[in-house]
């Protein structure tokens, strides 16, 4: 493509569905003429507002209204904010998957679950290998995170480069494999870029993330400082290249390693086998095995770092757990930092670990997956990209990586802070925001997707604060006289046995209100139900002050 | 007393009644024979699992069971978690309460709202004086802290003297006032002290809290950084040198000040009345003023720093606010830190602020009101107790405390990290637990205090998490025949219109089970009802993976 024949090319849409001014739900279009390719497809855990919700993935209608277009899903790595929509949105936009071998195996973990295995084509790409769909080629770019194998993207279009990094940071020392190739960054940057789309997690945050080394070496410190004890380390299922070092660390000093939680226990099989986790003979032992080894000779490797309630640390902690109890003696090393939201669990871990006597060391022993403000600033020094897209993070992080694309000389009217569904078209020339599509969170709930809503919502909410008030009553059909009722049921109201008068009033002041409908000959069921309604949520508010859920039942018989 | 006589003598009580190995509900009964001393009587604010729930307030049946002892309440400050719960528990315990002007007041004020005044005997005490009660002696020492007028407490008692530190800093530059009494504590302290009850709030964190004089010099140089915007600040509404702060750089800049949030207005207007507060006159205009003056002539004060949704931030940021819409060209200073559990609150009010187009300062403007390491070690060498009680905190900041006060040589045996409810008796010889009284918190909502227990909240729960089935059915009275139905309703369960099929085949389902128990004769209610409930149970499992509440109600007509 020559500069000089720009005029007859399309123009390079990007279209994110998901991810941005928020954290999870990763999800964003390419689409070029007549194709289209899918960068990420992860899931978001509910707010604290969508009750008994158990996840929630992006509404793909875009991709199912073009569904011809769409050539694949290129996944940058296996977190589940990236990957973890997939088994629901393969269902409806079932296209290839193209990813790293690790993120390829996580994925098809995820498919067994589903049993979509035999039914989904996916791919294995090596970092420094493109993959070519329609008219788009997208190369993948060796980069670090808290999970080995994670890329950044390069996608190739008649319009020009957008450079996609993924979640990264920059670690010089990584425990597996090699840097991020900041080489093929420059080069690319160097062929001219369109749009850097780059991770704003830690863009509030100045300086450099650590190497995740650094943790490697915290760890030599506490096993040396706690040669006594049995030590517990939790930290999070899919941190491969951390549980390598606690591996290592254990083995220095000589102590057998058990592995508790199942989503780490699958983790570590799947990251061995492909050989990304290098465990010394007889390292790694079953639980079961524990009793023939003295505590100092014990290391516990276990999930629920965030206060996960159901998680290994957290039975071990209640004495939940069928063959490990935490007490006074043990170690437990914290390697994680919570989550935002995830604060108070994490706290009341911690408080029930040092009841039951436990030393915790909660400081130090983790770096973060992302990069800082300096990293950004060197990955945008290298790709020296014409637009800014700030991707994946909470509008604060988007509007920090705008402040330093703009301290870095971009013009601020190339900077574009996107919400979900907004249409970006990018050339040469000029970027815009030319349209929006329908984006929003689908609720998963059990085995039912989307069929949770606002609506349903609203009433868990409603139930949630103050509780629901049955009413029943059966009329004539005939005459359309009372003939039973109104009783009245409650659940998470008030305590019944206690407020035997409350209710029993309450019963009076409806009976009353309906038998004047039915003596005044209002046989409308509305007109009853809403009269028991008024009439009840009132005397309940001036009681109570309490406005629990009312709902009126009429029987015919 | 001279210690030859000591064996004749009692010994001191300390029973917690609350307040420990959690935030808030501080209470604390001092015993010593007839004579009992409650210091403080506060709230808690709901956990996250209380649905529903506006509030905690502690069990007092100890008090209420040695009503004839109870002198008095001795408060040591005017925060909800030392002074929130007197309302309550007043209507039981109506005994004299004892605090320091300000401290007073604001009680007074809880106290108009609860229709109390009258009833209730208050008294001003000033710094240095001792009120006798009963057979013990309580001395107010002045120390610092994020409101003003806050006392630590000299427990005299026959059997020694206990020293309470209340909820404090070191501030050697206070805002108002003097700085902390530090003679008085060495004073006492050479006299010899039995205990020691020190906050534990920040016993993790190295060093010294800095000066509430620090924060000023911040708003100046914010201030002088954004001369050409409107500048709103929010903070604590109780923190009246913050706010007297703010008024004094909005002075030194020539801005006029305007104070949102009925909370905060409510203090302001006690403070400055009672002197605490030192207000430039035409300095604070009232909002409908505003429009007099440029934004650059503007300041707001406002409550809702930690992402409250009715507070007036939440509301000026989602254009609720009646006067006030906040919007590009704003400034908005977070001065405060969020408190744990409300982080992704104050992060949300944060991203919406930032996408409104305002300018947001959420570093540095704060510091906290509770002493660190340094400050904890200066008051127990002040002191030299023999015993150490840690106090206000959850158990891992009273581990904190007893760490350093093992540091500083205290023995083991004698720091004592009590549960709320223990009985520490205590003399010159010996100091043990020796019972347990009973305590809890008692869940405030609405009107109804304590008519919310385990089983509702566990309802609640129930209903949040998958919504409710009701089942109604008619029965004959004589025959035992169905007359009508079973009918389903459902709420917060799935959203209806679109699960016809799902909620018919459920009636279907329950029909046959139900009709199958009438055609064998099976008439008792109870069996009905719980073969609705596993056969609709089982079926919705089984189509859903959910467990929603299943409510069956039977009527005879």
């Amino acid at each position: 493509m020559k500069k000089k024949e720009n005029k007859s090319v399309s123009k390079l849409k990007i279209v994110p569905l998901g991810g941005l001014e928020q954290i999870g739900m990763n999800i964003t279009a390419f689409e070029y003429e007549d194709s289209i390719v899918v960068v990420d497809c992860g899931l978001a855990f509910p707010a604290d507002d969508m009750l008994g919700i158990d996840l929630v993935i992006p509404d793909v209608t875009y991709l199912k209204d073009n569904i011809d277009k769409v050539k694949g899903f290129v996944i940058t790595h296996g977190h589940e904010d990236h990957i973890g929509a997939l088994p629901y949105v393969l269902k409806e936009v079932n296209v290839p998957i193209y990813a790293t071998k690790l993120t390829i195996a996580l994925i098809e973990n995820k498919l067994k679950e589903h049993d979509l295995v035999k039914g989904t084509k996916r791919k294995v790409i090596k970092f420094g290998q493109s993959v070519n769909l329609g008219q788009l080629r997208v190369e993948f770019i060796k980069t670090n995170h808290s999970i080995v194998d994670a890329s950044a993207l390069a996608i190739y279009s008649p319009a020009g480069t957008v450079v996609h990094t993924g979640d990264f940071k920059v670690d010089y020392t990584p425990v597996f494999g090699d840097a991020i190739d900041l080489q093929r960054f420059a080069e690319i940057g160097k062929k001219g870029v369109l749009a850097l789309m780059c991770d704003s997690t830690n863009a509030e945050r100045p300086g450099f993330t650590q190497s995740e080394k650094t943790v490697g070496r915290i760890f030599d410190t506490l096993f040396e400082e706690h040669k006594n004890t049995r030590i517990v380390v939790a930290t999070f299922a899919s941190n491969v290249d951390r549980v390598q070092q606690i591996i290592n660390t254990a083995y220095k000093f000589g102590r057998k390693v058990v592995v508790e939680g199942r989503s780490m226990v699958n983790t570590i099989e799947i990251a061995s086998s492909l050989g990304y986790l290098n465990i010394p003979d007889k390292t790694l032992i079953e639980v079961d095995q524990l009793k023939n080894y003295p505590p100092q000779q014990q290391v516990i490797i276990a999930t629920g770092s965030q206060g996960e309630s159901m998680a290994a640390l957290s039975r071990m902690a209640n004495n939940m757990h069928k063959k490990i109890t935490i007490g006074p003696g043990d170690t437990v090393i914290m390697s994680s930092h919570p989550i935002p939201g995830n604060e108070k669990a994490v706290t009341k871990i911690i408080n029930e670990l040092l009841r039951k006597g436990a030393d915790v060391i909660f400081q130090d022993a983790h770096v973060s997956g992302h990069a800082c403000q300096e990293e950004i600033k060197l990955i945008y020094t290298l790709v020296k990209p014409k637009y800014a897209v700030p991707t994946h993070g909470e509008y604060k992080h988007l509007k920090a990586q705008a402040k330093i694309a703009e301290s870095l000389g971009i013009e601020k009217d190339d900077i574009f802070i996107l919400s979900s569904g907004d249409v970006l078209e990018l050339s040469e020339e000029s970027a815009q925001v030319t349209g929006k599509v329908p984006v929003g969170g689908i609720l998963v709930d059990g085995l039912g997707v989307g069929d949770v809503g606002n609506v349903v919502l609203r009433d868990r909410q409603h139930l949630a604060e103050d509780g629901i008030l049955v009413v029943v009553m059966a009329l004539d059909g005939y005459s359309g006289q009372l003939v039973s009722g109104p009783d009245i049921v409650s659940r998470g109201f008030v305590y019944v046995r206690e407020s035997d008068e409350l209710m029993e009033e309450a019963r009076v002041v409806v009976a009353a209100a309906i038998q004047n409908c039915v003596d005044r000959g209002v046989s409308d069921w509305g007109k009853l139900k809403s009269t028991t309604r008024e009439t009840l949520g009132e005397y309940v508010w001036k009681k109570t002050k309490r406005r629990p859920m009312i709902l009126p039942i009429i029987m015919e018989v």
